[in-house]
């Protein structure tokens, strides 16, 4: 509130182009104060959001089948895909792991290309379960180019290849297009971890040749954890019946044709359905086109206030902007102050803890989070002694946001 | 609405003792016709609940970590134990395999007691990962003497024993402080699937023997679904620690002392913290004490409407009631035409489906709820040709209301 008041104060221009400060998420009439998320995710909800998942509705209800119905075709748009999405209850590791333990069996070959904590992330999960993982480590800060992946697809037959779309943990991404055409050629399935990037990034799971694509609820879609979201080609789906993989919970087969075998996220549904009703309204082009915008918007204000980007420029995500923390700024201190300020901006994963900071900027987004998060961003760094433009910084934002639709 | 409304035609007397009826969750101000759910899971979920899940927050914050911290403490209490309680993002299904995996090696003994649907999953989880597996069967509608149990356990040594608290399928509880004795006096780990019991049944992990109970989000805790509850014995922990399953997703090792390997239900467990303060401000003792007379009210009331119930009496549950479907009665019509008058009420499961019905009364109930269900139930009844004394019913019920605290 009182950031906001003093952004007013002294910016008062602020307020011109399509650019209007609300106070609704922040303030919500005076009852709580709700911080915005400017993280790779969670991502903030909207209040339709929240409203259509405050419901009591039971999942052995027509009414219910319906809502499965409907949310699964318009996900089926939003990962461009003709084949069924099956939902399932868990974090975005869970679909990880749920298509490692339905797509092989104990013995086969995985190469993972590894660009971050994800990646990573993907070959421990499988070699937990005993899948021989080779892996081609990018730099990090890095993306794969497509040589290199043809390179290792002549040397050797792979069951499939994993890649992450958007790598949050260094803000890059992977052309999966590129990337896919040389995986078909090579007849391995292409395993695309696309949590942060469906419903941020363009994606068409059936035109770039992905197998299997996994989402989350709580990124670009909208709404809080708790779903992770997975489609799988007819191809996916025979390796999933011929998989000695044992399973359970995350059985695939027990999930085909929307069947419900455990209780389901009724409420995440509710509010995953009404998520996409608002994406597909505003339209997935006008979608992907602001998020180009609000990434644009955040990484040139950025470095007005003089931070580099830790990606190669060649690689750089819109899900989110990583950058270098300046010499003399302590990272912790740094996001505390913004949090004081009512932004909760991320740090560094792994190796990368107290080195970078990572801007999210997806989901749920207003001009006016961009601005508040420059401006605190900006404050902060100067409370550190840091000599940040931040009223230059603000200027550089608020003219690229004007061409948000 | 209209329902609401002929009972208070046909009977006004109904608004006497505590009964009050109350618009809020079946009408909400005119916009939603929230159905009222009288299922053994997912249950009604109070606004105020859904009011605390409506926030963004992001889980690396001091402010989750203070939730996490908070919903761990009461859940303690709710649980009866000493001992940290995880939370998984996961259907209960997620959490019985999670107590598999982390559980056993492959090879390990466990002696099932199967009295149903959930009985026999925990035995078919436990297959699936190689664990050798030894049934009691019991005829459906039974719990387990615990002379049975002792017999089992003198003649074969096991890593551990699984038992239902409380088998939603059949309707029945089990004496688990009796069960856990045995279990204890023969060395081996006592497993409890409490999903349904927890929040409403009397439950006290570490006086009954319990090494690893396991409860759900969406029973009496009063949430929707989307989290499993495990409160693990230091025994338990230490089999967890020698265990060599394959687990990633359920590795409880990644959880211990709160911590958050991967993004968690931050709404969920946002709801659950203030499901558990009302379920602490209320008393567990008047929680407990009301889930029986509810339990009461709706037994005897069924009764006079000329149903029986399914399971034997010795062992009926204070969670569910089970009844018999009357011959020349459709069940499935029977549920869809109290469905329209907006009440929701599960069938039977497995080999019981069309054969008996089950009315859950658990979670966040109102006398109103109770007295709207019998209403219903009798003259769905009616409408095929089967002559119940509705109002005879909804007097006894509303009588045994009257104890409601």
């Amino acid at each position: 509130m009182m950031l906001i008041l003093s952004i007013l104060l002294t910016y008062p221009h602020f307020l011109s182009y399509k650019v209007h400060i609300n106070f609704q998420n922040s303030f919500m009439g005076g009852i709580f104060m709700n911080k915005i998320l400017m993280t790779p995710g969670p991502t903030n909800v909207p209040e339709e959001v929240f409203a259509a998942m405050s419901q009591n509705m039971h999942h052995r209800t027509d009414e219910f089948l319906k809502v499965m119905y409907d949310a699964d075709k318009k996900l089926r748009k939003v990962f461009g895909t003709q084949n069924e999405v099956v939902m399932l209850l868990s974090s975005g590791t869970g679909g990880l792991e749920a298509s490692v333990v339905n797509i092989f069996s104990p013995g086969d070959d995985l190469l993972v290309i590894n660009c971050g904590v994800f990646g990573r992330r993907y070959a421990d999960i499988s070699r937990e379960y005993g899948v021989n993982v080779d892996e081609i480590k990018t730099e990090w800060g890095q993306g794969i180019g497509p040589e290199i992946l043809n390179d290792y697809l002549d040397k050797k037959k792979y069951k499939a290849v994993y890649a992450t779309y958007s790598e949050t943990s260094t803000g890059i991404k992977n052309d999966i297009k590129k990337l896919g055409s040389i995986v078909k050629n090579h007849g391995a399935l292409f395993i695309v971890d696309a949590v942060s990037a469906i419903g941020s990034l363009k994606f068409d799971a059936d035109k770039y040749n992905v197998d299997l694509a996994i989402a989350g609820s709580q990124k670009g879609l909208m709404c809080p954890p708790g779903l992770s979201l997975l489609a799988l080609s007819d191809r996916a789906w025979d390796a999933v019946l011929s998989s000695k993989m044992p399973r359970f919970y995350f059985d695939l087969r027990k999930y085909k044709n929307s069947s419900i075998p455990y209780t389901p996220g009724v409420s995440l549904i509710l509010g995953l359905n009404k998520a996409l009703d608002m994406l597909l309204k505003k339209g997935l082009d006008n979608v992907y086109h602001d998020a180009d915008i609000y990434s644009r918007a955040v990484k040139s204000a950025c470095n007005i206030l003089g931070l580099s980007e830790f990606p190669d420029k060649r690689y750089c995500s819109e899900v989110l902007t990583a950058l270098w923390v300046p010499s003399g700024v302590d990272d912790k201190l740094l996001r505390s102050q913004m949090q004081e300020n009512g932004v909760v901006i991320a740090g560094g994963q792994g190796r990368l803890k107290g080195k970078i900071i990572r801007i999210g900027h997806i989901g749920y987004l207003k001009c006016d989070y961009i601005l508040k998060t420059i401006y605190s961003l900006g404050s902060a760094l100067n409370k550190q002694g840091y000599k940040s433009d931040v009223k230059g910084a603000l200027g550089e934002a608020e003219t690229v946001l004007g061409a948000i639709k």
